[in-house]
């Protein structure tokens, strides 16, 4: 062994001792009672409205004639390339769907459940650029993929290592779902979102899962979940239903997501919003199940609103607060699992307004009860930017939503008798007992968040949430060691990689 | 006339024409439902718990041999300092408080409904730091105060002109009162709060109430509202409660707030903690209505927690939501109007940090179903800051809690079939004959935060909200202009205020 090298092994082992690998996971049993903003009228006349416009207005599928086939063979009215489905024949479909299932994780302890009360959380998708405090705003790169994908697996309050967590623009458009699979694969042991945008990547991710996950365990649990966007309002096209059939024949999990922006793609109104939005996750998660029944589906909802005066979309916003709440009761309407939510911003760097529109989309979301929680770290501009500094930022709060899920504890032992028998009127609860058998656990505690009071925080550097947060995701990269990976089962994958690599550069 | 004067009449006149007296305050009508975090099981026990602590650890009250005698003729058991009173006598009481009632403004039409299912907001109270951009933290004066009573007239967001909106380092303590009082007389016309800390100060208050407002008028509804805090645990000292006295014979409004960090003033547990704050308030509330039944009192809730690594006080953190969620339902269960909330943080700046946590407390503060939120504005550093940018940064989440309040509306026209004839799949709303007609009042307008894309927001100067909010409160100042205020009435309460001021600095 050169010197050179065992220098080199010898700063690993080093790096090794400090760092640790994360914990399993803990998804959030959320037992906070969901808000119900909307009364059982108001969820009826939703549902009706959304009926109506399945049934009257129709659904557009765009470049996409086997959609339309399998919908006209499955009883639903098509003229031209509209879809005209009944509220019979529709809710036979969405019945089939699952209201809870398990997302495999390559680390069997990482497993998701995805459903019910439980809440989990996954990072920012799809920014095409990224920014930090030294670099600031720039195109993103496969490298920052890869970065992305080490900090979800080092972060405990995350949940799910996601899918497109930026784009890398640095690998060639076509072959790039490779390359950020195999960074899933390789950098975590968290369960990842599928590709999609075209058939062929969501092939190649069933196939990589397959080398992963062995073909039988997926069909018992999905081993990817696919984002499925409609085109709204009221269209599908070609891309996302061409990913979504190959996922529902493989039988892996779906989330059908309508992408709104109230005011441009759906009217002003929030309850107009909302039935749109039924509508077309309905529609699409009708779709999975024509394919194949009891094909695992969430319910989602992407929903901002348009800035009246420049058009600009919205983010942190009353009115998203209300949507996500009235989305929520539609999916627990059909039993199905709820997406929606995430640290949502319109700045453009993590300033005051980024932690106001975060925070208030967050605990709407929590309080939703909603279950998949994308988006819930690194968000920045619209989602135009995934933030270094707003992902730790953004940590923090989902931390905190984990801490507040419980809700509050009422058993005796919570009413500290004991600490009142020793503290006097006037006197301090520090030293008690009761707070020695609760210190470790009593409040939530900050990582990044300062408490310290003006004196010791300017001594110290007068560092904003910003700064401190610069230094977080550096010790968190730096401290990052890969999990464990099988070996054969690793040259299997570079070897599908590479060979799917020639092939798409040879234009198949 | 000099020339100089009629300069400066002319630069007067200029003001007024760009300046416009803000609008009648719209308290908040909140049509959300709110959220019931504990059972009914769990009200009872913490009702049981805060009726044991009452009857069998008792409140101590320091230095007020009067409340002792008031409570003991009530049928009250006390020893030495101690008051020990029974569930049945403490409700007898409790019942005697309005479960609403008004609070006068000097402008009739900023008179403030306090309880049911109303909302309203006052600026931060008692911080003895101010801070801006431009000078960075320093002690407050009365130029300070007098500058946020401004901003408060100016904040349609803000309901009450508040109190001790920060502390008037400046002025001599024992006569700040008085200038603090003339300062929201003079510069708003919106309800304000009592003067505290001492019953000269309680009494000072009342009389230039009855200038202002006329004795008998403050018999039917209080001209002014004062915040009583207990000294936590389970303690009352006689400057509060000899406060709170003065307010109560004169029949004027009094928030009874417990003052706790819990882990210090409280057990480290939310139940425990709740039980000790309800037993704390109902005990003020109930010597409130042995004074003077009838008087209108509003439940108080304030409640951080420590960081039990260094001790600091917390905010924004789940614990504080959970505690806001339970205050209420307790108020409730007493049929009392309700405070809490505000926007907190222990950030010492309006950075990332700070926004995440005030709006980490305003959101659960809205959806607990809070009355009166005060530090709704301009609350630093765990409130011993009161921030210029901070204050308008927080108007805009009151801005955005008043649009949420109405909940989802689902008459027929908000589900725009009108725009679905109109609009393809597939095709744009923005357009749209509904769009035009629910153009302005669509969706919530940002003051400070900016929708704008990164392109624009860098070409203009990159500025993030902390700059932009030091032109906005710069802006509301320059475009201040007083209300009108009765000019014998003001004459009346300069010379109220200079007799005063003679006799506190002869020392009666």
């Amino acid at each position: 062994m050169s010197e050179r090298i065992s220098r080199r092994a010898e700063q690993r082992e080093q790096r090794r001792n400090r760092a640790v690998r994360p914990h399993p996971i803990r998804p959030i049993e959320n037992k906070l009672p969901p808000l119900n903003l909307l009364e059982e009228e108001g969820v009826a006349r939703i549902h009706g409205a959304s009926m109506r416009l399945l049934k009257e207005r129709g659904t557009l599928i765009v470049d996409y004639p086997p959609a339309l086939e399998t919908f006209r063979r499955h009883g639903a009215k098509v003229v031209d390339n509209t879809v005209y489905i009944d509220e019979e024949t529709l809710l036979h479909f969405i019945r089939q769907a699952p209201s809870t299932f398990t997302l495999l994780a390559r680390n069997p302890a990482n497993h998701l459940p995805i459903g019910g009360n439980m809440t989990i959380f996954a990072p920012v998708y799809g920014p095409p650029f990224v920014m930090d405090l030294d670099n600031g705003r720039r195109p993103a790169t496969l490298a920052d993929f890869e970065n992305f994908v080490k900090l979800t697996y080092m972060a405990e309050e995350l949940h799910c290592s996601g899918g497109t967590l930026v784009e890398p623009n640095d690998i060639p458009l076509p072959e790039r779902h490779l390359d950020m699979l195999m960074a899933h694969i390789r950098y975590s042991d968290k369960a990842f979102m599928g590709s999609v945008t075209h058939r062929n990547n969501a092939i190649d991710t069933v196939r990589m899962c397959e080398i992963l996950f062995g073909a039988e365990a997926m069909q018992q649990n999905p081993a990817t979940i696919a984002l499925i966007n409609a085109s709204s309002p009221m269209r599908y096209d070609d891309r996302m239903f061409g990913a979504l059939e190959v996922y529902a024949e493989a039988r892996q999990a779906l989330i059908i997501t309508p992408f709104i922006i109230a005011g441009a793609m759906s009217p002003t109104t929030i309850a107009a919003t909302l039935a749109q939005q039924n509508a077309e996750a309905l529609f699409g998660i009708c779709y999975a199940q024509m394919i194949n029944p009891g094909t695992p589906v969430v319910y989602g909802s992407f929903l901002a609103n348009i800035d009246m005066k420049s058009g600009a979309p919205c983010f942190g916003t009353p009115e998203g607060a209300l949507a996500i709440y009235g989305g929520a009761q539609m999916a627990r309407h059909y039993s199905l699992p709820y997406r929606s939510g995430g640290n949502f911003t319109a700045a453009n760097l993590p300033d005051a307004q980024a932690g106001y529109e975060s925070a208030g989309t967050m605990w709407p979301t929590m309080q939703a009860g909603t279950n998949f929680v994308l988006h819930a770290a690194g968000w920045l501009e619209g989602g135009l930017i995934a933030g270094y500094e707003k992902f730790v930022l953004d940590l923090e709060i989902c931390g905190m939503m984990a801490k507040m899920a419980p809700g509050i504890k009422i058993d005796e032992d919570e009413f500290a008798w004991d600490a009142y028998a020793e503290v006097e009127p006037g006197g301090h609860f520090l030293g008690s007992q009761h707070t020695m058998r609760h210190y470790q656990t009593a409040f939530y505690q900050h990582k990044i968040f300062t408490m310290d009071n003006f004196e010791k925080w300017a001594e110290e550097g007068s560092r904003d949430s910003y700064v401190r947060a610069n230094a977080r995701w550096k010790e968190m990269l730096a401290n990052y060691i890969a999990p464990v990976l099988d070996e054969g089962k690793r040259e299997e994958l570079e070897a599908y990689v590479a060979r799917r690599r020639h092939e798409i550069r040879r234009g198949k």
